[in-house]
């Protein structure tokens, strides 16, 4: 599969473990990132004027999976991947690949649900379609 | 399933994010924390004996899933628990919830290997079995 | 002198560098939060609170000095001990100290400003004296 | 004073707290891992290279100053600015500054301590003078 948007990112000395690799949650921290450069990519406005412009609270995660094959150290550059969406009704899921000189480090996968403020709900927020002018800026 | 751990903790206001939320990848340091706090706590020397002392290089993770289901903020006090290691040959796998008030925010499954120093190979490390009195500490 | 709160935590695997040693920001972080802890510990709502209910948009960190003596590893136990606020007139200075064994690792301050909500002013916020009911939680 | 070496960072969504701006303790992070690149910049060897195959074991931190000028918050892009080290017998000083379209929002010192492995002190490390070669590195 092609990557929508792709990111390269030394791996900083405070990422790494006593184990001298980088330790397993900041791998997250990478996707988790790259999702919102995204959509920002694909043309959505900056998540905070979202936010504090449009209607839209978010995306947040709701499942996690990920594989990881390969380490990376401090110093190295790797490139972090990311699949266009693909979109359910409120939800959608993103693949992710991290690679250091064309090595798979790590695989994952994030499922998140289209989020919008709404005063009356007691969170003040609830799932929504994801709008088709949204789906349509990851057609290719 | 009860836990064989578990620990309480109190949520920083430096792990959450603008949405004012826990930052979803802390959940998985906080589950990461717990393995190696399990291991001790089932009676195995602190992780940094484990490395200079036997010849262990740790458990590193190759598999992570988890679900959010319930958010958590600054200020909550949420409690980790974990499932005693669920063994194969030179892996096991340990199952992690994280409850707020007895709701479930997430829960996650790690499944790490067993690694020991070994200077003979590229890395200067390889997968093991995981020895018996190992398992042996988390039989009840 | 006499800390007003001071708050016992585990070094997690994760917080450490391939040095094997706590990464100098995450004491910093250690820090921060303490500050937080204990403006509740005095008698006031929580922050979350306070930013929802009260006008209190925060207080956030505009000078921060420390001195890091010895360092600390995964799994040692430390004690964060912080000073009643030094109050000046919409500002204070919190001192701080992180312990191992009786032994002080790092040293700390942190002058922080006292800031309300105020919408007449671009950034939406302003800082604004130290109430009088403030000052007085820490008096002993 | 004119930087000696400059990075270029897109803040993070997971950097930033619930008021939204970057949590203070993630600036540090950032002059920290500037002081790794740069003396990667100046010609050193990796730091990782400098600890495996040289008898250099890093440059702990032992004194850090920051000013909070002024706030940046998710999709943000700063500057972090570092000065060539001010060399003393066997420490330095190095000044960070990071900007934001031009405008200074945090400015900061850190002292660190140049450190070799010597098995025969109980922590197996210990400060040396700055070698001559080191400091050549920085002069223009």
């Amino acid at each position: 599969m092609t990557a929508f948007f792709s990111r390269t990112l030394r791996i900083e000395w405070g990422w790494c473990d006593p184990a001298g690799i980088v330790f397993a949650p900041r791998f997250i921290d990478m996707m988790s990132e790259n999702t919102v450069q995204m959509f920002e990519f694909a043309g959505l406005p900056k998540k905070r004027q979202m936010r504090a412009e449009m209607n839209i609270a978010g995306y947040p995660l709701v499942d996690l999976q990920a594989r990881f094959i390969f380490p990376a150290t401090y110093g190295d550059n790797v490139i972090i991947e990311s699949d266009a969406p693909v979109f359910e009704k409120s939800s959608f899921t993103i693949g992710h690949r991290i690679r250091k000189d064309g090595t798979l480090c790590v695989e994952g996968a994030e499922k998140r649900v289209w989020t919008v403020f709404d005063p009356s709900t007691p969170s003040g927020i609830k799932s929504a379609t994801v709008p088709e002018d949204v789906r349509r800026l990851f057609e290719t």
